[in-house]
């Protein structure tokens, strides 16, 4: 139901209608609107977003991917040979929702995307493949497989693939809430990376990766993290442990048969970056997660495993590399077959910095 | 200068043309979009607002709600009387800003805008006239000339005018954040105001402003302000008091000539509420401000005096009542001709909890 | 029950005496001790402070003052003509308690008191009279009855006295916190104080206590409120409004029959400074508190009024002027006969900002 | 010089000589103590501990912790066979300085210490050796060397040694703090550890020990560590990490040729307990640290490698094993001979959170 109805003055007569007509033109000429002839949903009763749930599957985005990287240069000007998830409800953007981008980025044998820094926070996930290497402020980030890799806001970084076979990864950025509110700036950066080094591990990971301890060198917190890559052996080691001290008895999980971490700052203990969350969640065998809606907007890709999501009571098998988005306030679950990993990220942190934060679960409010 | 401007493969054969067609009409079938082809300013070098710096006159807007009072009635429904600002630049919306929202609201004598709640964040500021209560949470708060009221989301909220005539104020909001973001609620409430009483000062005032105390029966901090009034009678006093101090040769203007108080929430310090900042900004005669270029969108109104404001170089004058918006890194300065009194309200917390907040002045950034 | 009692090797031999010995011994010559033979209380169970409760008369405080300024200058060097409440259970120290010193400083006519600034914490509160100003780094602060004034650590002060009559006050300080700690610095200033100026209000007052505003030219927090004297008028509005609306049924007081206010830092509506927490208590006629143990000491001042105070079971009469300590865990409430006004200081915010911070209510723990 | 001097009436007269003698004793009647009269530093110019600098070498102190093991038992009562180290100006406690207790803690073979708990926040650290677990709420701990261990206040701990070899090991807390604050409860538990069981992994560790991830589980902030083992090879690799980017030319070290970390909260990034900082340093061979005064005490142990210590001007020869104090505002400095590793803690968050921290570097503040 729509609170902003036009309000009917009962049955104006025609010199009401003509005095109505003419005050709305006047309106016009200065550039006002009043509220109550409104018939969109300016104050809906609960979100209604224009975005859409929607899933897009691997086995379509990969093979574009494929096509594009051998049909589309990469180069200084289009900056990157990435293809965005448009969501079905935000027609003509290549916006997966109001706040978030994903993209599957494409890099061939011996590419290099340029370097250059933006206002927008940026950071990518390894669903497969290796070989690249982003260079973040100078620092050289190897790309793995699983692995979470940031370039936060005004930092530089640049891609170059070191090998004789391309890779894939998908790029999660606050795009469109940058475009949508101003806030970017944007600055062109090296044409070739400027450490071509290709170190099995970051200055950054080194410095920053040693768990309870901080480097005194870095007393000052920092916005985002300064961790640059949030590798997947360690991610599957912490999910591995919350399912064994369940076994063995101990709070551990986030629900029963539900393993979940968030990538945090290391400097505050909060998300990486100002706008965006991301986690990774492993369900066990048969778990079915309770519904939740959440105010804001998510993106999940499954990194392995088999499952079903529900999305506002519509069921879509899942595999690895899918991806689908859960508009504000659309109610999900997720019910795992064999084990089930998941990446996600969302705009969380923009919703509970400006206190809209609200979920709803099956059977109370959180 | 646009970054994603199309890249140009050198000299496509007819079938790379026929290729890239294929390829971009299965980009379209699968809901995704390339970056390369994005002509739009997706990350312009700096903030490239749709929104364009605008000025209302409040000679133009106050006739017209007067002409909407007697035309239009007020009631469940439409909820309220309230003319939008629309940003010439956002087309088909009311939106003064990407964030904000600006409205005059005129409440005829004896009527009443029934109580409602919703998440967006509301205050009013009362450029002339008096006679209407605003009832907050079952607290009624007296309106009056160059008060600054309160209410912040998901508190009801109701209008009465207890007067023979009208009165119209100013309304700011975060209404179309909320509704780009998603993360809006409503509810309706009470057709008529819960409490009719018209004290001169509200329960929340009594409680809360007496300054440097706090009550003991509040020490949790509260999102958003728990004062539902800043009377006129204190900020005047405070910008006296600076300006005084200023002529003894005490730091206490924000600049010479420039006596300047942001309305705040004395649980913490920080912002009257999370989405929006509210400031009053005083001018001796013939103080120039410097030019200025901020991330985010502000809406100045004047309150007294006369004066001139500059937006990316074009000058308007400005007298009593009336209204301009700054959009995002738009360069703005203010040149007082009396002594001038404006009212400024911005998405500034937006930015800086954020952190895409950006301020560049004339001589050097901030 | 102590902890550490002395343990007892079952029937020792008179070898193993003699070898005990001989390793005590050494224990000695190494400045080493063992935790075992410890009989004082080195962790009790609850605390078991070496402060008692005590209460101060100050019909017997304020003549010894008076004979103090006929008979002893103030000067550089003793620097205060101030006399220390000494606990009677911290022999040979003037410490109220193991963090406070509340002292009764007397200024004679036309006298000064030198200015120096120290890291040491500071606040006067005035019971009654008026004719001093304090000079807190240079702002002139007039005195009155029922002031609450502030020189925060390290910022420069001295007093003078511009009339014919004395005038006496109570300190409150965290002398022996600092001195325990060692954490003090000292430094002389001016012999006469810097600015000998008497004005109403100082220029702190009138740039920060205007409620809810904040000036743009102190948009910085500070460690310490910006405001050197919080006014009785203020305090007195402040809690005669919360009974006020106490009587018409809305919440306001802390508990009934009981208004109270915190002096707060409108930087971040915390405490006045890092370790004195201050307020005033106002109780209704017949009024009896909750029963009540805090970790850590407080100390009350009547200010007007007459009641009764109940300190660990113990009860005595109070009137206007008259001081008590409450050690940490000493249960303590108050009974008001008349009306009852109490200034009330403590270290509340050493124990919460160290996590130490408890409270025992009557009928079950906060 | 002293602040408190007494002041000196010129010349008085016998009758004012009576007159003063008289206002003294009845200033003691009345447990009153004037300030003009105390001879004690007060209020000095800068921190003038009672604690003094000193050094104990672990070849004097290992011996007394064996004999006290053949001599004394532990059991209920004593509770711990803990050998505190008393800085020889604090005479007749055994404070190792006005905030910190340090003590050598022996446990032989199959030895248990019982379990309990108390306010009092307190770590371990082993120099050498194994084989002992402690049981912090039931969750067993593996203590080996190069280890740092917590068990913040109010949680249960006790000690048990599973081998047929005895285990010695410092531990740090804040017991003097709390005596004369009067903060500390204590509560006796269980006779044996809860759990016997003897994991190379506690669940705290299991479940937080992940650079940079953070279970879902565990999303509220703790005002302590939720990790309850700081494993020496992380230890280890963060400081080698730290030299080896020193030696690509990396920022990285806090200052050349040294190596430093400090142990975490992981839920805030800030320091492991409220009160207690520890940290570990590693210095080059040759590398001499500026001289250095800080408010605030702090401990040194020498984990390994030989070096020198200077305390206030005088040099003391350190090896493995050796403890220092460093009393509030004493100049120190460490060169290192070989390669030189050194645990610290301090009471650094009780003067950060109190704003009392101030520290003076040879050339300049900071």
């Amino acid at each position: 139901m729509s609170v902003a109805v036009t309000m009917a003055p009962a049955a104006p007569t025609a010199e009401e209608e003509a005095q109505l007509a003419r005050l709305y033109a006047d309106f016009e000429r200065h550039h006002l609107m009043p509220l109550w002839t409104q018939t969109n949903d300016l104050m809906p009763l609960t979100p209604k977003p224009k975005a859409v749930p929607h899933v897009w599957a691997w086995k379509d985005l990969y093979p574009l991917a494929q096509r594009s990287g051998e049909l589309v240069p990469v180069g200084r000007g289009g900056e990157r040979r990435a293809i965005g998830l448009a969501n079905p409800g935000l027609g003509g953007h290549a916006y997966v929702s109001p706040t978030l981008w994903a993209a599957i980025q494409y890099l061939g044998p011996r590419e290099t995307a340029p370097e250059h820094r933006h206002s927008q926070n940026a950071f990518r996930f390894v669903v497969e493949g290796e070989g690249v290497w982003t260079v973040v402020n100078g620092d050289p980030v190897r790309m793995s497989r699983g692995d979470f890799l940031l370039t936060p806001g005004w930092n530089f970084h640049g891609h170059h693939n070191v090998t004789d076979h391309p890779m894939a990864w998908i790029d999660g950025l606050d795009i469109p809430f940058a475009q949508q509110m101003d806030v970017g700036f944007f600055e062109f950066g090296s044409e070739r990376v400027t450490d071509a080094a290709t170190p099995a591990f970051s200055r950054g990971e080194r410095l920053w990766c040693h768990p309870g301890l901080r480097p005194l060198s870095g007393l000052r917190d920092t916005v985002s993290s300064p961790i640059g890559a949030y590798r997947w052996e360690v991610t599957d080691r912490a999910l591995t442990e919350q399912l064994l001290l369940e076994e063995e008895g101990q709070p551990a999980t986030v629900a029963p048969g539900h393993a979940a971490v968030r990538y945090v700052n290391p400097t505050t203990g909060g998300d990486v970056m100002p706008t965006i969350r991301a986690e990774f969640h492993r369900l066990r065998p048969g778990t079915v997660t309770q519904t939740r809606r959440e105010v804001g907007s998510s993106v999940f890709q499954v990194f392995e495993g088999r499952g079903v999501v529900t999305l506002d009571g519509g069921e879509t098998s899942l595999e690895t590399g899918d991806l689908f988005v859960v508009p504000s306030w659309c109610a999900w679950s997720l019910a795992a077959e064999g084990s089930f990993d998941l990446f996600r990220f969302s705009d969380a942190p923009i919703m509970e910095r400006l206190s809209f934060a609200r979920t709803q679960v099956e059977g109370g409010d959180r």
